[in-house]
């Protein structure tokens, strides 16, 4: 028996035991979903602290082997069936034909099935009411919003239980909620949502990020640019992105009849940089980084945390070359990648897409049929000349070309994409770049783009709950925090504290008057790496009593022997 | 006698000789103005090809002893006498009472004078008609635009030749010359002016001077935080700007009904970060510093170069303070001011601004009388005790209070106001951002708002221009430059290009088939601090000849003595 019956059929038991309890609610929709099932309801004033009671009366429910009898009744017979269930009667308008309903016990509900025969089917003690959300009728925000009832379902209970531990695992290590333990960014009502305005110590994160993917990529002969976030439309209707983003595009205007985009990718700027000057073949290859805001207007209900924002800084890169440049240009470029994620740790878990055209849809995409049957010939040699095993991916492509993605795996096994290398044959003819070739012609670039770290928004959020807030000491806001173990030790701390700054580590001092071990835990609490504990012995030795996060006291040492242990550290990127 | 009168006579002159050649132009006005005179008029399609033959006949004219007599007419009087002068009649509509009018010659014009007596006054070989531009009436966008005949005028052929000299010279320096010469930065017609696209080599100055500034202010404790630009209208409405800058408000809209603002300021965003947490009076002060984009929707007209731009890169800062610290922080950001300026050679020629209210206009301005007063008394003390002596300017200060602000003089004597301290205790009440005091109540901090390099778009503009595009070693984009004598020379030149490289100097290689001499005049056009000559005996001796901008040739030396060399250059920013 499939667990999509149980979950569907478990939405009605739901819907039932919630009009036991509330007739006046109405019904919407409760389909079965990944994990469990959900209904929501109009009307319904509930908290979560009223599921338990409900979820009771599911189970006695299903105890009292309720059969689920499904039939075929004519739309008239429907709406007489539904009177007052205002959203089931606005469905019944949309269906042709007959209308299928099914039965269990009291409760009767507009639905084409499939469903378990009977409730005995359900294993009883392998489903949970979840929460409660608020969600728009038929996911539009011009509707009414609903009160959605999640609830989870498997078909045994140790599936539930390892699933329960997940979310447990997941929530502990939530963005939203560590970002602000940690004190590394807020949200202000006053700003408004998916603005989210980074604090000292998130900003630390974001730097180091930034520094090191900028130091990689320089090794490689990327240059850094710098475009504004404005233009005139005009250069998002010659690359095609006028049209491709036409909803996601944030439009300025001012009193004074200005008129602006705010630009939802970085590659048209960069064009108009390699277009700055006549560039010939010895220049090539040109490699443009920038990392900088784009815009996209992302629907108010899909904003949060930083996974999705409305400001996003994005990593990016292009690199203009030639034809005989693409293949060693974009192999290259899988080093950085590969570099860069496994020094973050998260290479061992990868795949890698092939993203190709869905040919059923042209319309989505720019440029030639041969030039996109080449860069996927290229991409290919590339996944088998490297070993990628890239899996081919239909309708994944870009814009304007064919591209490798690379897959990881977060905190609790989710997949998420971020780094990416593109072929672009469109975009330089689009805009008419130019070099001159060996044989004195002038002859169109190719682009290639890519992303290594992608939206540092969505990498913080990432890589919070990746590392749950326990930092690597390179990304650390607060490397090292000096507590000594009472007052007559803060003179010596002071010293201390001021050594680590003038070697240039990220230390705080903790002077307040408490006790030691509450200063331990604090510095525990913020996932400091080290904690270096300072009190008689130590002044006496000139030395420091070092805390090693999730290792404990790891003992004493000389300030120049510890300075030489973290560096060791950060140089590793341990 | 004036010279304002010699300038305005020529003016006149002026006209008098265009409506000889082009009896169809229509007069505007023409005032004197610094330097010179203009005269503005209609249906007039000449070149600058043309402004000899009229000065020519404007020589002609002043050798002939042309009386400038003054008259009173009726209004009716001076309609009948400027018909078809459709621009003098309707400035006559609104003069009330009776007209004034200046004869010279066959040329009247309408016109309040003074004048000279005799055109005889006039010294004739101490103008010269200097440019076309065109110009709307009245100043209004709306209204047409006229052609504009600007003239340089002095009182004696001394000051003439001296101030074209220094045109020349500012022509020279000219930062949109420089700039493109360069290769820093470049604008685009598909993009838009205003909207400058920074190359690399221009982003590596820009990175630099925010690596300097952010070390420097580090030091004194401010830390660097991230907010985005676009912002709820809310956070405007609350600070004030959205009424004090409604015109200049870029206003951000998209297909799905989203509205925010692009932030025309930093502070009202770093309100937000203070606010995230409570603060205690034990975290203050408490200093943010940011360096990211600002929008203001400047008059299209205003915009040229990187003086005047759309998006501007502000690099920002504010301390959170309470009132007891507030004397000490600005004393220690005049500190940071004066070493920045002093490290790029500004210092010297510097006053200061005490920038206080326009009594006479208190709807420009938010905040209690009382807190005014006091924030005066405080800069008039800071300016006392630093011995700054600052000129009290009226009108001049912030929305929210006032300010010391720093005048230096840019490369042709010309005054530009960049670094501000500013105290503001308004902005934390209207934000109702508090702080618990010792005595455990809540109290509003005080903000101290300053900019140090201020626009990092404007500051580029003037440092190119102060350095004529010579920067010093630390902030030029090429800092060494490798030219091998011929082409068995390349291969060494590599390795000597690589070791630079890898000791972290920005080095450039030039292994194209040219002799030195042109190698050598292509680094100094663009301006290289150091050019590395190698040949035989460098690769026989394993050193490097070094040519030191406007030095000249200062010697061979080892490589490691060369580095040595010039990173004492960097360190000490010459």
């Amino acid at each position: 028996m499939k667990v999509e019956n149980i979950r569907h059929s478990l939405a009605h038991i739901l819907a039932a035991a919630v009009k036991e309890f509330y007739p006046k609610a109405k019904l919407g929709i409760g389909p079965s979903i990944e994990n469990g099932f959900y209904y929501d309801f109009d009307n319904l004033n509930i908290s979560e602290n009223d599921l338990p009671k409900i979820e009771k009366r599911m189970k006695e429910m299903i105890r009292e082997d309720i059969k689920f009898e499904k039939k075929l009744i004519t739309k008239e017979a429907a709406k007489k069936l539904f009177k007052g269930e205002k959203y089931k009667l606005e469905l019944i308008k949309d269906i042709k034909g007959k209308a299928t309903i099914y039965k269990s016990g009291n409760f009767t509900d507009l639905c084409k099935g499939p469903h378990v025969k009977s409730s005995k089917e359900i294993p009883f003690d392998s489903f949970k009411l979840e929460r409660i959300a608020g969600a728009y009728w038929k996911g539009d925000e011009k509707n009414k919003m609903l009160t959605r009832i999640y609830g989870l379902a498997f078909e045994n209970k140790k599936d539930l239980t390892s699933f329960i531990k997940l979310l447990e695992e997941a929530e502990k290590r939530d963005h939203r909620k560590l970002g602000k333990l940690l004190d590394l960014f807020h949200f202000s009502e006053i700003v408004g949502p998916g603005l989210p305005l980074f604090t000292p110590k998130g900003t630390i994160i974001l730097d180091e990020l930034q520094k090191e993917i900028e130091r990689i990529c320089r090794e490689h002969g990327f240059e850094k640019v710098s475009a504004p976030s404005l233009t005139k439309i005009d250069l998002f209707e010659i690359s095609g992105h006028a049209k491709k983003f036409s909803d996601e595009l944030f439009h300025v205007s001012s009193a004074s009849s200005h008129k602006f985009a705010l630009k939802p990718v970085q590659c048209p700027h960069h064009t108009q940089i390699y277009a700055s000057k006549p560039r010939s073949y010895k220049d090539l290859p040109i490699r443009y980084m920038e990392s900088n805001k784009q815009y996209r207007a992302e629907k108010a209900g899909e904003v949060g945390g930083l996974n999705r924002v409305y400001a996003i800084t994005v990593e990016d890169g292009h690199t203009f070359c030639t034809i005989d440049q693409v293949k060693d240009e974009i192999k290259a470029i899988v080093n950085i990648i590969e570099k860069f994620y496994k020094s973050i740790g998260l290479w061992d878990n990868h795949w890698v897409s092939l993203s190709v055209r869905d040919k059923k849809h042209p319309e989505k995409y720019i440029g030639e049929e041969k030039d996109w049957n080449l860069c996927e010939k290229i991409l290919k040699e590339v996944s088998d000349e490297m070993g990628l095993e890239a899996k081919r991916m239909e309708g994944e492509a870009a814009l304007y070309g064919p591209k490798l993605d690379f897959m990881f795996k977060d905190a609790i096994g989710k997949e998420i994409q971020i780094p990416t290398v593109q072929i672009d044959f469109a975009t330089p003819k689009r805009f008419g770049l130019t070099y001159v070739d060996k044989d004195g012609k002038e002859k169109p670039p190719v682009m290639v783009h890519r992303a290594v770290l992608g939206s540092y928004e969505r990498f913080l959020a990432l890589i919070i709950e990746y590392f749950a807030g326990a930092f690597p000491v390179w990304l650390s806001p607060v490397q090292v925090y000096v507590a000594p173990i009472s007052e007559k030790h803060i003179k010596y701390a002071k010293t201390i504290y001021k050594e680590l700054i003038s070697s240039g580590l990220r230390a705080e001092l903790k002077d307040e008057n408490e006790t030691i071990s509450k200063k331990i835990r604090q510095g525990e609490t913020q996932k400091i790496p080290y904690i270096l504990v300072v009190g008689d012995a130590e002044i006496k030795n000139k030395s420091v009593n070092v805390r090693k996060r999730s290792k404990g006291n790891i003992g004493e040492m000389k300030l120049d022997k510890f300075v030489e242990t973290i560096r060791k550290d950060i140089d590793s990127k341990n």
